[in-house]
């Protein structure tokens, strides 16, 4: 008899019931007896004992719908050890959970934040298993996260879509993709969207410049250009002041953005009219591309696999396109971020792609 | 020989080109010796002298093509007998154009200020037929105008992404989609994606009414709840508010649009977390849907046989199912707004979608 | 006390999910006490008692979901008084299955053949409510059926990818669209992808014609040609035999449909080469299109409100953008098909689309 | 000032215009003079001279363009040693305009037997670089190829298709994948459509396995069951054949194709009944998906400094996610097929996916 525990924490993506499946797909087929816990709204079902016993039917017809059926909810690493209002520990009320339940391991979803906290879990002697979700590609140890790929194709779409309307009307156009803190969302999505100028967080970039390749485009005859831009993205100036120098200055700022900064001041420049656009979090939903099925079914198989081996305390990644357990304790608290002189951005660069630098 | 003038005019939309493939296609293949004169940017091509003589193999290719291969810009109607910054009288330029090309006749293709203008051209002695344009389906006189079947597949996608996050995070989100005058868009796409509230410029909502919606669908253990809003959105007591009032009001608003405003109100009542979708200009962009394209090119084809008919002064509307020719001078200038009393909407109600009201 | 029977039957489509979550949020929302019994795979789950009590958690979710939650089996018309293998009189058993249950009425949702039940049952003293539901478009009485526009959107995609090979690699390509017996599917798809010839079972073909067309497009130097032919498409000399002759014809017929025919007479005749697709199935499956959620959540809640006001014994139709009852014995046993003479197909050959006729 | 020469050969798919436009870009944007000669039609175009200078306009807008705007053809390696009907030897014609047009190198974008071609080119004395490009991933040297992903997202779309419909009808359902020879296409789209087995030339099937996966479905209460084909799935029978053998049994086969065939035997043994879908050429065809434009936005793009650099005589490949050149000469005549014991068949099998063996 095996007994797992699962959950998905943090903010969600498509393919998150997509590696549930893989997973309970593969130990249904190889485990005779099995009990899935799975927990509600992430960690906060562990630590309240807020679940639901699973079972196949759970799992049937999910490999194509987008969020999770267990729901998620954010429990942020740093107040794992801070007690909750009714002065629980949140770390010994989920080890208390795991072994009322009698779990062999727990299963999780979710991208740095959470991983953080189930290497905290392994540390403090639980079987976990990490599976690395999330659309900003960020997590260290991996090629690539599942929801990366699905999120890429909706951000392009919404290029795609601004390209027909820009080029009908002489504009600039800013498209605000999701990513505070990594551009590979951006990067990905500027390129496969064809965006004339990509501006991400790990570049800072000069307004000038900035400014300096859309006057190109216009004086090339091209009547119209294309940012994508990082939520993230940051002027060099700006990237020079004090963490909190930066974040007085972010709180001051009049707009919800600094795309719409990045607008003010090139049609103040240019004269020309920019326009905003900010998918949100649609970029985060619907169904989850074939991509991310084919990576989660993997992922879900290879961690069912480990269950079965009993070697728990990995990340399952993906590397070079083999499935690879990762130990937690290397990888967590990591960040996987684009490098500005890496061989995509030189591909970019070549082909006349400004990122502002 | 038949030399026939063309532009499209107003913000950009899905079908315009498959609109304008339909009037040529319709007369190549029907008139021996044809001349096609492309206006660049609207009227402003027409105004300045500003064309392309264009061939068949401009118009291969393009039914699937989003924008349009004339380009467009906003020449609003107003500032038509408004001299430009050189003196020029604009209509009188138009018309100078015109009969210096000796044109047998103008197909505008174009929203509801675009055919106030047509119809200016009309009453100047020109021959003018045109085609009704714009995601926002206002246009009086027509069931249905082109470009809008496509910016509800665009707007209900974005709501159906929502949906799966949404339902992940038992929030509350609301998709602001564009309208702000009428809310056929918002209508049609809040009840195609599932919408639990919808707010309409045509029906001033009250916030309390808005909140009890929401209440309610917690109390029945519905964890999230979304809002299709309409750009104008507007409030019962800021529809009390005079015209003058009103632009005041706007003018001091804190936030971008009244979803802003809205998300704040429920925020400060519920205690649940609101979150702010703005689709924007992606909604007008990308190929458009087979919906559009067969409405276009019939509505092409029928102008190309009113060309031959040299049956002028006409919109090519579609009614009932079929393409008819409607006098302009009937149908410029006058609005097709929701009815708050009619079938669809009481419809709507019945399954439980709040209206604000 | 309401008491709601529903079922699914025919071929499936995209929103029959729709429609009855339309129909029972319809009833939820303003009758009190509530049972909808849902009779498994169509007439059959009627006929031997066959059914699941369902509750409105089982219609969440479901607006975008293809299929039917219910499942569907075709159960011919013709043999619904040829008593079962065990001697069974399915109209019996269906009417005593309906006075068991005590229930108020039937809703049901189906084509053609299932109309012609729902009137027999009628006859017989049941209460029954139809919803049109078909890709085939081909219902009597109402102006369009749901999921007709989501197969369109199937079918003019398949010849979208088609469009992009067929130019690349100067062929002739055949797209093989569902409808044996109309085709509104085949027309509607072979506008939208911008088809050169389109063939239906209501405009017999003459093959000389045909390959004309072709050939006056490779004089043209255009050096593909797209067909859209319906399944049912037929040349004028089977035309012209009796539905005996014909039927032996066809089983002797070397190919799986008449598409292949067609192909092996064209490339006989040009030396081009053709290539057959046929999409098939996929032609019914997917999530629905936002018009066809639209459609359906209308057609849904006025179907509740025809159980409101017990008024039975009707088709809910759209007509000219309005729901409506249409009474079924005036509608029930008619096809809509094609009018070769419409103004849809004047407006199609205008622009140069043969029919080869 | 460099002269490059460009063709696309071999079955179209969707990336080739992507790619052609990031190898033009990358030489616009770093070499001052810079003429593009584009042969038409593939080898041909080279073979008889036929061919268009082309200007950066030609690149502008074909990112999401399928198909090639130079046209394409096969011409089979070999009979590219085997004089024309003129008595013309093609190699030696291919070197003519070679030479005549003094170009600095070719750009040459196909799969296997284009590659072969280049690869003689080269051994002929030829600058040639390689581009990737099959629907089929079969090119030895490179993780993957551009097509490939686009195609996946169309063969997986028809398995969703097809899921809604034979879950709503209790049938089985085959829907056959493009690959003659290799199975990486039906493999992926059939993980990534949850197909439950799956077919591979690689892996001959054994009927009666096959059956007894669906038989176990049923058991299970799985009241349909959906197969992912390979045009090129064999029998173990059929792969015990000579290879002449097996040629004369197919040309025997009533169907089309093994698919059919597959069909009869599952419905003779299990009574179910089956369809086959056939999606075909629609899996070359339509635009790129974002994951292509970015593959051949990078191939291209370090094509284009292969070209600066004048390294001659590789395909560009992408292998760990970074871009490589890999010498024609040793990768050129060799193909790449699934391995019936990866990684990823072992973690499709895990969860239950049959592959008939």
């Amino acid at each position: 008899m095996k007994r797992i525990g699962m959950l998905t924490s943090g903010g969600d993506c498509q393919a998150l019931n997509a590696a549930m499946r893989g997973v309970v797909k593969g130990l249904s087929e190889n485990v005779d007896e099995l009990e899935i816990y799975g927990f509600l709204n992430g960690y906060k079902g562990l630590i309240y004992g807020d679940y639901r016993l699973l079972t196949s039917a759970d799992f049937s017809g999910i490999l194509t719908k987008g969020g999770t059926i267990l729901g998620s909810s954010r429990q942020p690493f740093k107040q794992m050890r801070v007690p909750d209002a009714n002065g629980l520990d949140k770390v010994e009320a989920m080890k208390s959970t795991y072994y009322k339940l009698r779990l062999d391991c727990l299963v999780i979803l979710g991208g740095n934040g959470t991983e953080k906290t189930a290497n905290l879990l392994r540390e403090e002697g639980l079987n976990v298993i990490h599976l690395p979700k999330t659309i900003d590609n960020d997590i260290y140890g991996t090629d690539v996260t599942f929801g990366f790929q699905s999120a890429i194709n909706i951000a392009t779409d919404a290029i795609d879509c601004i390209h027909t309307t820009a080029a009908s009307h002489n504009r600039v156009f800013i498209v605000e993709v999701m990513g505070h803190k990594v551009g590979w969302l951006t990067l990905y999505a500027g390129v496969a969207g064809g965006a004339d100028i990509i501006l991400l967080p790990e570049i800072p970039y000069d307004i000038e410049k900035v400014i300096a390749a859309i006057n190109k485009r216009t004086k090339a005859g091209k009547g119209f250009t294309i940012l994508a831009v990082a939520e993230g993205a940051i002027s060099k100036e700006d990237a020079a002041l004090s963490k909190k120098e930066y974040k007085e200055k972010v709180a001051k700022r009049k707009y919800p953005s600094v795309s719409y900064e990045i607008a003010d001041r090139i049609f103040e420049e240019t004269g020309v009219e920019v326009r905003v656009t900010v998918p949100g979090h649609t970029q985060r939903g619907g169904s989850p591309c074939p991509y991310d099925r084919v990576l989660c079914t993997r992922l879900g198989s290879a961690a069912a696999q480990a269950v079965m081996d009993e070697d728990y305390g990995n990340m399952i990644a993906m590397i070079n396109g083999k499935t690879k357990r990762v130990p937690l304790g290397e990888v967590a608290g990591r960040l996987k971020t684009v490098d500005p002189d890496c061989q995509m951005i030189k591909e970019a660069k070549r082909i006349g792609i400004s990122f502002g630098d």
